[in-house]
């Protein structure tokens, strides 16, 4: 049974558990500090295809095979899977599942997506709509590049609040099997616009997102950042990640010896030229469907707040002069 | 209560009613047959705003801000809202509903996004993930056109197959009030590639996909489409829903009694020059929530069958000469 909590969270009685999961990450990504958590690391950035495009759809499809097979189930038990990314029209996900044959539901939540995900299986598991559900998404730095910024040749420099796209993807199967990392509770996000118009800065633009998400959660479930072993951001990266322990401290949150972020956690910024941090739908989901997945079936994490965050724009947008509307969802995940 | 009936289809218990709902469209669908249904009428192609992205964000907050309305409720009522649309990054939406300040999942399922969208408002409310949900989306011509195709002042011609962007959006709060039309069933599609690689002829494209899912929903639930009043596809147009009447027909289903396709109906082709008719997540949108839903409530359609069907690709993907996958999702709407 799924029931309300306060204004804006739902708790979930039998808590769906997550029975799978993988975590798939690229070259830079396996230079960074993460590097033994992944389920597989890719050093070719075409993964053997044609385009870079189909490189990042070839991640979606390792990530879920894992994912899967990390169950010990096959693609027809699973009801259904929701899946994004950041490529135009998504087409990381509906090329990269098109072999799966199984019932697909494309999100579109930005770099929030994992967290979406998760929340959409978790609620058609918790339903009844589902058996099994799954979710998965990805990024790929040079597919992003293209997209939203440069083309790669022109070499451009970047901003110091610029973060580097993960190339990546994590994937989870859940069931109501009872057992391991579940989830409990969750927080679906309002889109949030405080006028941050500078795309090399996605870190300040989502902030805001984050802390009303957040603030949100404590207030619905009576509950402060120190009953949690975890409070994790997908990637606000550096300057996103100060903006957002300063936010919730104005309103006497203080979530800093608590909190982390996926985007401080994949790369060593002392080591490696990514500027503020990770970013990308493929950020959060490959850090927490390798390390901190690990960590909650080690025993090493029992309670967690995962909040990834999206910033809603797109480069015609930008171009256009409009500011960066963000969004934040947020899971907690518990072990049994 | 939420039950799975066979391999692909859902059954809502409580059927959670349509309780408000409003469709927009613009000039050129103004002079089609549908005029007199839509809840409002746009004549100018930017609708007062600085650019036709804008233009069609404005359509998606008028849908919702009608559809709330006719439900006699509020926004802040409302626990989730699911949207979507063609825009790159769904634009359309974010920028749309920032000021409603509802909870927003966003979602891509290009065309078929009104029937998923009504899915997951129907999960939601069903399960009790909230008290009221509701769904929009949107398309417009002219946003689409420089997005998909080529700028407008270049005149382009059109080939005979190519189908016309609905200027227009849908809207639907649902609660779980036991009248009016009700979600009863619903069939998620998956994810179907024949390999059709013409972006002028998405109908083609995408009815293997549509005769997929219908012939998924008659098999689990062992009804035909006799039991129905109407099955409805969302923009097929003249050739897709002539191809799926062929597939469905090679499988001996015959739905030509019975079917009816939001592009065909939106607009007059003898006298609209819009070739094999309307498309877009706004043709589906403004016409099930306008037409359609006025003939539930008036009895003139009791039970129906509604599937929107979409095209995966994108410009890149078809840029790069990948073929078009598709998808289509089926609601279940019986009137109460």
């Amino acid at each position: 049974m799924i029931r309300r909590i306060g204004a804006h969270t739902v708790g979930f009685e039998e808590m769906p558990s997550i029975i799978g999961y993988a975590g798939v990450a690229g070259k830079i990504e396996s230079q960074g500090p993460l590097a033994d958590c992944f389920d597989k690391l890719i050093f070719d950035s075409y993964n053997g295809k044609d385009t870079y495009e189909q490189a990042e759809s070839s991640l979606q499809a390792e990530a879920v095979s894992l994912a899967i097979s990390k169950a010990k189930t096959t693609a027809d038990e699973i009801n259904y899977i929701f899946a994004g990314d950041l490529l135009n029209q998504c087409i990381g996900s509906s090329y990269g599942l098109l072999d799966f044959n199984i019932p697909y539901l494309g999100q579109y939540g930005a770099c929030s997506t994992m967290a979406q995900g998760l929340i959409m299986a978790s609620v058609f598991v918790e339903s009844g709509a589902a058996n099994a559900a799954m979710c998965v998404t990805s990024s790929h730095f040079c597919s992003a590049e293209r997209q939203y910024r440069f083309p790669l040749e022109y070499g451009g420099v970047r901003t110091p609040t610029a973060q580097w796209t993960v190339t990546g993807a994590g994937s989870c199967v859940l069931r109501n099997d009872k057992k391991g990392p579940s989830v409990a509770k969750a927080t679906v996000g309002k889109i949030v616009d405080l006028g941050v118009k500078d795309a090399n800065n996605m870190g300040a633009a989502m902030a805001p997102a984050a802390a009303d998400t957040l603030k949100n959660f404590f207030d619905d479930t009576g509950t402060k950042p120190s009953d949690y072993d975890l409070v994790l951001t997908g990637d606000l990266g550096e300057v996103g990640s100060r903006l957002l322990c300063q936010l919730l401290n104005q309103q006497s949150i203080d979530i800093t010896q608590k909190h982390n972020d996926c985007g401080l956690m994949i790369f060593d910024r002392n080591k490696q030229d990514v500027h503020a941090g990770g970013s990308g739908c493929g950020c959060a989901g490959s850090v927490f469907c390798s390390k901190i997945l690990n960590d909650m079936q080690s025993g090493k994490l029992k309670n967690i707040l995962f909040m990834a965050t999206g910033a809603l724009m797109s480069p015609t947008s930008s171009g256009q002069g409009a500011s960066i509307p963000s969004i934040a969802h947020l899971v907690n995940v518990k072990n049994r």
